[in-house]
């Protein structure tokens, strides 16, 4: 698959104390790549994560909320090429006993160990790979960056997705990494999003929970490729406590917001960098409703313009249809009245008060949409709701991954 | 525009008495075919009718929501090449003074004039050629046929698409005509599903009305190209009382449930014709749920499905993707149970009770999508909710007829 003409070089990364990665090659797909990832995490660290809204998950999803109220981590294993969705009752023992085998070999409680896989739906785990692949990984921890990390748990990424963030809590400077698969919802029987977190912070379980759900609701679940999915997206952040700081239990703790906004900036640059990746991108796409009665309101609108096939073809066509974002948000279901409505492509007013305005000159417009980066923006003159989401193009590449892989 | 591979031939259509139709030329667009076609109707005509969703709707749907709630029609005027919507006010006095025109030339309440426009979003339409297409579609009154009509308020269709039906109402033959265009949602800045339905029936408007939205909702209201929804999508029904039956009141007179019947026939053939014209259709899909704790649940359910674009390019691809099924189904927010499950591609069952059935043979399913006709049948195992919608595969064709006409 060819590189995204939208990715961007993978970062410099610090470590981060209390995390050891180890990979290995079990070969779920006809890969020699690396596709099983192991990450040791020291005693006390907390977890919190967030799992797809889909009413069919995969058992690994099942394992993880299952296990996220207790809050507390040891290990993480995540499995690329085989998503282990819909796989009935031995998808779900693949999932088990594989877990089973990172708290033994981490000396754990099988409770502390995370589980998440991505690759073809309908194929149960093979547990002997799945098996070995712990093993394997366990006897390389320590020797995987996060580069190989982050390719290790990729499928058809076009390119390695991280970011970075830091905040400084009690005069101690806290460090988050983060790294996020997924480039569509689904591809040739590929699936999901999953992304994770680390950081070296000391925070109770509820307050990282809570932190994570207020950073994922504007990041994470404000993106859309292609409006479908998986059965197995996930985000799971891990805050090992090595940090020099008192233990943050609470928003008014001095430094909490701090650390929230970090994880929240690492959130926002790693599910951008997915819309980066999306299938066929070759444009991201900003919008901006605002004017919304009320920001739910004003996420719905985006979200019907970030989701139209129709919106997303014209702008892969450089075209300024700002008559389709008008059609967009009249179908949203949201209160809007066509007369109050204003649209702006990149700095350009296009539109306002129900028409066009005079003079429109579509110029400068077509010269922001030439660009990689597209920002449209609506005011919906209505109320102060407001909203951003991201977005990609819709393109023949789309359709040439989704479409032409077999015929 | 090449024609489709799905489209059907234009039927042997009868005449309706008290109906006469007149064509124009007067070039909205660089086009020398006719698109203004006026319909005269006999006195007494009733009319119902249901229009677009949208929060941002046309002139024209507002003037006919105004007019529908007295029933009573003696014209109707469509303009193809502008759409007339997002014009503010000089596209309301536009529509206004065309209906005012249609009013005069036939010597009639301009409240029993109704109007569609179909094309261009954002231009007003241009009054002096909206009058004039009155004044010619009036002087040839009479001479235009069915088909004639039909290509006059096509925009981007590539066939004509009209469908018939018939009932026996208390010993008479009654007839019903239906006309339609709609190829996407908007195309080139075009819009819009417009349908037209004649019958010579007697029928109260309130009765009509009451069986053209039970009509509405199996047909027009379960199909999708693209999730997209036009400003402007108008479907009007007409019913002269020509035909020589006692005026039906309730659905307990006699010969009502078969006027219905009939009335909903056409309506279920224009709207698989207007999916057969879906932008770059090569495939009709047919998604049936069953299954669902109630019929709401499972449309949506089914919607999920058809509106899924990694499903719509699977199929497009001739590929078994049953995976993206089980994506869609959970991502609709419906009840579901992933071990309930059961999915059939044609008449072969491929999953049940949340995984691939025991030695799943993909042959026949190979078989069956090579087709132009795709059946896609979930059973969710809750209820007996049950719905069925119509939708067409996404390809490169619908791309490059969105994003490629700049480009």
């Amino acid at each position: 698959m060819e590189r995204s003409p939208l990715a961007l070089p993978f970062p410099a990364l610090a470590s981060i104390a209390g995390v050891r990665i180890g990979t290995a090659s079990v070969a779920y797909k006809k890969w020699t790549r690396d596709c099983v990832t192991l990450v040791e995490l020291a005693p006390g660290t907390v977890v919190a994560g967030v799992t797809t809204q889909s009413k069919c998950p995969s058992p690994e999803v099942e394992l993880c909320r299952a296990k996220l109220p207790q809050g507390q981590a040891r290990g993480l294993i995540v499995n690329a090429g085989n998503s282990n969705a819909f796989t009935g009752m031995s998808g779900r023992e693949a999932a088990r006993a594989q877990a089973a085998r990172v708290a033994e070999v981490l000396g754990c409680n099988p409770d502390h160990v995370f589980s998440a896989s991505t690759g073809v739906i309908g194929v149960p785990l093979p547990v002997d790979l799945a098996l070995s692949g712990v093993t394997q990984a366990h006897a390389a921890l320590g020797q995987a960056d996060w580069l190989a990390a982050t390719n290790a748990i990729g499928t058809t990424d076009t390119f390695p997705k991280a970011a970075t963030a830091s905040a400084i809590v009690a005069g101690t400077r806290v460090m988050i990494v983060g790294i996020v698969k997924g480039s569509g919802m689904i591809m040739p029987d590929m699936a999901t999003m999953l992304g994770f977190i680390f950081s070296d912070a000391a925070v109770t379980p509820a307050l990282w929970q809570q932190m994570l759900q207020a950073a994922v609701a504007p990041t994470f679940n404000s993106i859309t490729v292609d409006s479908d999915t998986s059965t197995s997206d996930t985000v799971l952040a891990f805050a090992t406590g090595a940090a020099d700081h008192p233990v943050l239990t609470s928003m008014d703790d001095a430094g909490a917001d701090a650390l929230a906004a970090a994880l929240a900036d690492v959130c926002r640059q790693l599910a951008i960098l997915v819309v980066r990746d999306g299938e066929g991108a070759q444009k991201l796409i900003e919008v901006t409703v605002s004017g919304a009665v009320d920001d739910s309101s004003a996420k719905r609108v985006a979200m019907s313009i970030a989701n139209s096939p129709l919106l997303k073809t014209a702008i892969a066509g450089g075209d300024a249809n700002w008559g389709r974002v008008v059609m967009a948000v009249g179908k949203a279901g949201e209160p809007a009245e066509r007369d109050l409505l204003s649209i702006r492509f990149g700095d350009t007013l296009v539109a306002e008060q129900g028409m066009v305005v005079p003079g429109y000159d579509e110029a400068p417009v077509a010269a922001h949409l030439a660009g990689q980066e597209v920002r449209i923006t609506v005011d919906l003159g209505l109320g102060q709701g407001r909203a951003r989401v991201w977005t990609c193009d819709l393109t023949h590449g789309y359709i040439r991954i989704n479409a032409d892989y077999r015929s």
